[in-house]
Protein backbone atom coordinates (compact mmCIF):
# COMPACT_ATOMS: atom_id res chain seq x y z
CA UNK A 1 0.00 0.00 0.00
CA UNK A 2 1.98 3.17 -1.47
CA UNK A 3 0.05 5.59 0.94
CA UNK A 4 0.86 4.06 4.28
CA UNK A 5 1.14 7.05 6.76
CA UNK A 6 2.61 5.38 9.58
CA UNK A 7 -0.14 4.62 12.78
CA UNK A 8 -3.46 6.74 12.13
CA UNK A 9 -7.21 6.42 11.74
CA UNK A 10 -9.37 6.53 8.83
CA UNK A 11 -13.19 6.59 7.91
CA UNK A 12 -14.41 3.63 6.07
CA UNK A 13 -17.62 5.51 4.88
CA UNK A 14 -20.07 2.66 3.18
CA UNK A 15 -22.47 4.01 0.62
CA UNK A 16 -24.67 3.57 -2.37
CA UNK A 17 -23.49 4.71 -5.54
CA UNK A 18 -19.79 4.67 -4.41
CA UNK A 19 -18.27 5.87 -8.31
CA UNK A 20 -20.86 9.02 -7.56
CA UNK A 21 -19.34 9.56 -4.36
CA UNK A 22 -16.19 9.42 -5.16
CA UNK A 23 -16.70 12.74 -7.97
CA UNK A 24 -18.58 13.81 -5.13
CA UNK A 25 -15.94 14.20 -2.57
CA UNK A 26 -13.71 15.22 -4.53
CA UNK A 27 -15.81 18.12 -5.70
CA UNK A 28 -16.63 19.06 -2.46
CA UNK A 29 -13.32 18.60 -0.48
CA UNK A 30 -10.69 18.69 -3.33
CA UNK A 31 -9.75 14.98 -2.27
CA UNK A 32 -7.53 13.10 -4.04
CA UNK A 33 -8.05 9.62 -4.93
CA UNK A 34 -4.99 7.88 -3.58
CA UNK A 35 -6.45 4.10 -4.72
CA UNK A 36 -9.46 3.28 -6.13
CA UNK A 37 -10.61 -0.43 -7.42
CA UNK A 38 -13.75 -0.82 -9.54
CA UNK A 39 -15.28 -4.03 -9.34
CA UNK A 40 -16.72 -5.57 -12.40
CA UNK A 41 -20.32 -5.05 -10.39
CA UNK A 42 -20.10 -1.35 -11.10
CA UNK A 43 -19.18 -1.24 -6.81
CA UNK A 44 -15.97 0.72 -5.82
CA UNK A 45 -13.17 0.57 -2.48
CA UNK A 46 -10.98 4.50 -2.78
CA UNK A 47 -8.99 5.65 -0.75
CA UNK A 48 -9.00 9.69 -0.57
CA UNK A 49 -6.96 12.15 0.80
CA UNK A 50 -8.46 15.64 2.22
CA UNK A 51 -5.62 17.61 2.89
CA UNK A 52 -3.35 15.85 5.30
CA UNK A 53 -6.18 13.17 5.92
CA UNK A 54 -7.37 10.28 4.89
CA UNK A 55 -10.36 8.13 4.18
CA UNK A 56 -11.70 5.11 2.44
CA UNK A 57 -15.21 4.77 1.23
CA UNK A 58 -17.18 1.33 -0.26
CA UNK A 59 -20.35 0.19 -1.79
CA UNK A 60 -22.23 -0.97 0.99
CA UNK A 61 -22.39 -4.86 1.48
CA UNK A 62 -24.78 -5.22 3.46
CA UNK A 63 -23.94 -9.08 3.74
CA UNK A 64 -21.01 -7.90 5.67
CA UNK A 65 -22.77 -5.42 7.75
CA UNK A 66 -21.48 -2.45 5.93
CA UNK A 67 -24.54 -0.65 5.73
CA UNK A 68 -24.94 3.15 3.84
CA UNK A 69 -26.78 5.75 5.87
CA UNK A 70 -29.57 5.51 3.09
CA UNK A 71 -30.14 1.76 4.27
CA UNK A 72 -29.96 2.45 7.88
CA UNK A 73 -31.65 6.07 7.66
CA UNK A 74 -29.35 8.03 10.08
CA UNK A 75 -25.25 7.73 10.79
CA UNK A 76 -23.43 6.53 13.57
CA UNK A 77 -20.23 8.13 13.25
CA UNK A 78 -19.84 11.49 11.85
CA UNK A 79 -16.48 13.14 10.34
CA UNK A 80 -15.15 16.63 12.03
CA UNK A 81 -13.13 17.70 9.36
CA UNK A 82 -10.73 20.55 10.30
CA UNK A 83 -9.05 22.92 7.64
CA UNK A 84 -7.97 26.47 7.77
CA UNK A 85 -10.77 28.32 6.69
CA UNK A 86 -14.39 26.59 7.26
CA UNK A 87 -16.50 29.14 5.90
CA UNK A 88 -14.89 28.66 2.16
CA UNK A 89 -14.57 24.92 2.87
CA UNK A 90 -18.36 24.87 3.64
CA UNK A 91 -19.44 26.89 1.19
CA UNK A 92 -18.03 24.73 -1.44
CA UNK A 93 -19.36 21.78 -0.30
CA UNK A 94 -23.04 23.04 -0.46
CA UNK A 95 -22.13 24.49 -4.23
CA UNK A 96 -21.40 20.74 -4.70
CA UNK A 97 -24.40 19.13 -3.33
CA UNK A 98 -24.16 19.22 0.26
CA UNK A 99 -27.37 20.41 2.27
CA UNK A 100 -26.78 22.39 5.11
CA UNK A 101 -27.97 21.48 8.60
CA UNK A 102 -26.06 24.41 10.87
CA UNK A 103 -24.33 27.22 8.88
CA UNK A 104 -21.11 28.13 10.04
CA UNK A 105 -21.27 30.12 13.49
CA UNK A 106 -19.40 30.61 16.38
CA UNK A 107 -19.77 27.41 18.91
CA UNK A 108 -18.21 26.46 21.78
CA UNK A 109 -14.72 27.60 21.07
CA UNK A 110 -14.99 26.77 17.49
CA UNK A 111 -16.11 28.14 14.47
CA UNK A 112 -17.67 25.25 12.57
CA UNK A 113 -21.00 24.45 10.58
CA UNK A 114 -22.74 20.92 9.98
CA UNK A 115 -24.17 19.48 6.59
CA UNK A 116 -24.96 16.10 5.15
CA UNK A 117 -23.90 14.73 1.81
CA UNK A 118 -26.12 13.84 -0.62
CA UNK A 119 -25.01 9.99 0.47
CA UNK A 120 -25.85 10.28 3.83
CA UNK A 121 -22.94 11.01 5.96
CA UNK A 122 -22.94 13.93 8.30
CA UNK A 123 -19.71 16.56 8.37
CA UNK A 124 -18.73 18.95 10.62
CA UNK A 125 -16.42 21.34 8.88
CA UNK A 126 -14.44 23.95 11.32
CA UNK A 127 -11.64 25.23 13.35
CA UNK A 128 -10.91 25.92 16.80
CA UNK A 129 -11.10 29.70 17.87
CA UNK A 130 -7.94 31.17 19.00
CA UNK B 1 -9.02 23.98 21.88
CA UNK B 2 -5.80 23.00 23.64
CA UNK B 3 -5.83 20.22 21.19
CA UNK B 4 -5.86 21.24 17.78
CA UNK B 5 -3.38 20.00 15.46
CA UNK B 6 -4.40 21.34 12.03
CA UNK B 7 -6.02 20.29 9.33
CA UNK B 8 -7.61 16.68 9.65
CA UNK B 9 -10.16 14.38 9.77
CA UNK B 10 -11.57 13.11 12.72
CA UNK B 11 -14.55 9.97 13.62
CA UNK B 12 -17.20 11.45 16.01
CA UNK B 13 -18.74 7.91 17.30
CA UNK B 14 -22.54 8.24 18.85
CA UNK B 15 -22.46 5.72 21.61
CA UNK B 16 -24.89 3.97 24.15
CA UNK B 17 -23.07 4.40 27.69
CA UNK B 18 -20.54 7.07 27.04
CA UNK B 19 -18.62 7.02 29.86
CA UNK B 20 -18.15 2.87 29.72
CA UNK B 21 -17.26 3.74 25.81
CA UNK B 22 -14.39 5.79 27.44
CA UNK B 23 -12.97 3.24 30.11
CA UNK B 24 -13.12 0.57 27.45
CA UNK B 25 -11.28 2.28 24.04
CA UNK B 26 -8.61 3.75 27.28
CA UNK B 27 -8.39 0.12 28.02
CA UNK B 28 -8.41 -1.76 24.32
CA UNK B 29 -6.60 1.16 22.18
CA UNK B 30 -4.53 2.78 25.03
CA UNK B 31 -6.47 6.24 24.21
CA UNK B 32 -5.26 8.82 26.03
CA UNK B 33 -8.20 11.39 27.31
CA UNK B 34 -7.70 14.79 25.98
CA UNK B 35 -11.16 15.94 26.78
CA UNK B 36 -13.71 15.54 28.62
CA UNK B 37 -17.55 16.90 29.31
CA UNK B 38 -19.55 15.33 31.69
CA UNK B 39 -23.43 16.73 31.57
CA UNK B 40 -25.20 16.27 34.40
CA UNK B 41 -27.83 13.88 32.68
CA UNK B 42 -24.63 11.29 33.02
CA UNK B 43 -23.90 12.08 29.23
CA UNK B 44 -20.59 12.75 28.23
CA UNK B 45 -18.74 14.21 25.30
CA UNK B 46 -14.95 13.12 25.12
CA UNK B 47 -12.14 13.69 22.63
CA UNK B 48 -9.74 10.44 22.81
CA UNK B 49 -6.08 10.53 21.21
CA UNK B 50 -5.01 7.04 19.70
CA UNK B 51 -1.44 7.32 18.85
CA UNK B 52 -0.98 10.35 16.78
CA UNK B 53 -5.03 9.85 15.66
CA UNK B 54 -7.89 11.30 17.76
CA UNK B 55 -11.61 10.41 17.86
CA UNK B 56 -14.26 11.99 19.40
CA UNK B 57 -17.33 10.09 21.27
CA UNK B 58 -20.49 11.04 22.53
CA UNK B 59 -23.79 9.93 23.57
CA UNK B 60 -26.47 9.45 21.08
CA UNK B 61 -28.68 12.28 20.54
CA UNK B 62 -31.62 10.87 18.49
CA UNK B 63 -33.31 14.12 18.58
CA UNK B 64 -29.80 15.41 16.59
CA UNK B 65 -29.75 12.61 14.27
CA UNK B 66 -26.63 10.89 15.88
CA UNK B 67 -27.53 7.33 16.54
CA UNK B 68 -25.67 4.73 18.23
CA UNK B 69 -25.24 1.32 16.46
CA UNK B 70 -27.19 -0.20 18.78
CA UNK B 71 -30.26 2.20 17.75
CA UNK B 72 -29.52 1.31 14.21
CA UNK B 73 -28.58 -2.14 13.92
CA UNK B 74 -25.65 -1.50 12.59
CA UNK B 75 -23.03 1.02 11.28
CA UNK B 76 -22.60 3.51 7.97
CA UNK B 77 -18.97 4.15 9.36
CA UNK B 78 -15.90 1.77 9.97
CA UNK B 79 -12.77 2.39 11.83
CA UNK B 80 -9.54 1.96 10.27
CA UNK B 81 -6.95 1.62 12.56
CA UNK B 82 -2.94 1.09 11.75
CA UNK B 83 -0.46 -0.03 14.15
CA UNK B 84 2.83 -0.87 14.11
CA UNK B 85 2.02 -4.71 15.77
CA UNK B 86 -1.22 -5.35 14.77
CA UNK B 87 -1.62 -8.73 16.07
CA UNK B 88 -0.78 -7.93 19.85
CA UNK B 89 -3.63 -4.71 19.09
CA UNK B 90 -6.06 -6.70 18.15
CA UNK B 91 -5.31 -9.33 21.00
CA UNK B 92 -5.39 -6.17 23.59
CA UNK B 93 -8.84 -5.40 21.91
CA UNK B 94 -10.31 -8.52 22.91
CA UNK B 95 -9.01 -8.97 25.99
CA UNK B 96 -10.92 -5.91 26.87
CA UNK B 97 -14.36 -6.63 26.04
CA UNK B 98 -14.29 -6.60 21.79
CA UNK B 99 -15.84 -9.55 19.52
CA UNK B 100 -13.70 -10.77 17.28
CA UNK B 101 -15.46 -10.72 13.83
CA UNK B 102 -12.11 -11.62 11.09
CA UNK B 103 -9.07 -12.53 13.08
CA UNK B 104 -5.69 -10.96 12.44
CA UNK B 105 -4.28 -12.57 8.85
CA UNK B 106 -2.61 -11.45 5.42
CA UNK B 107 -4.70 -10.21 3.09
CA UNK B 108 -5.01 -7.73 0.39
CA UNK B 109 -1.30 -6.49 0.97
CA UNK B 110 -2.49 -5.67 4.87
CA UNK B 111 -2.31 -7.92 7.71
CA UNK B 112 -5.72 -7.02 9.51
CA UNK B 113 -8.05 -8.19 11.45
CA UNK B 114 -11.96 -6.98 12.48
CA UNK B 115 -13.68 -6.60 15.38
CA UNK B 116 -16.97 -5.06 17.28
CA UNK B 117 -16.40 -2.89 19.85
CA UNK B 118 -18.99 -3.37 23.04
CA UNK B 119 -20.83 -0.52 21.58
CA UNK B 120 -21.60 -1.73 18.08
CA UNK B 121 -18.44 0.53 16.29
CA UNK B 122 -16.58 -1.74 13.85
CA UNK B 123 -12.72 -1.88 13.94
CA UNK B 124 -10.49 -2.93 11.38
CA UNK B 125 -6.81 -3.23 13.07
CA UNK B 126 -3.85 -3.63 10.37
CA UNK B 127 -0.82 -2.41 8.88
CA UNK B 128 -0.11 -2.76 5.33
CA UNK B 129 2.68 -5.36 4.32
CA UNK B 130 6.31 -4.57 3.43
Amino acid sequence: MANYLGPGLSPMLSVRRGAAAIDFYTAAFDAKVLFRFDAEDGTVIANLGIGPAQLWLSDEEPQYENYSPESLKGTTVRLILTVEDPDSSYDKAIAAGAKAVCPVRDEHAWRIGKLTDPFGHVWEIGKPLK
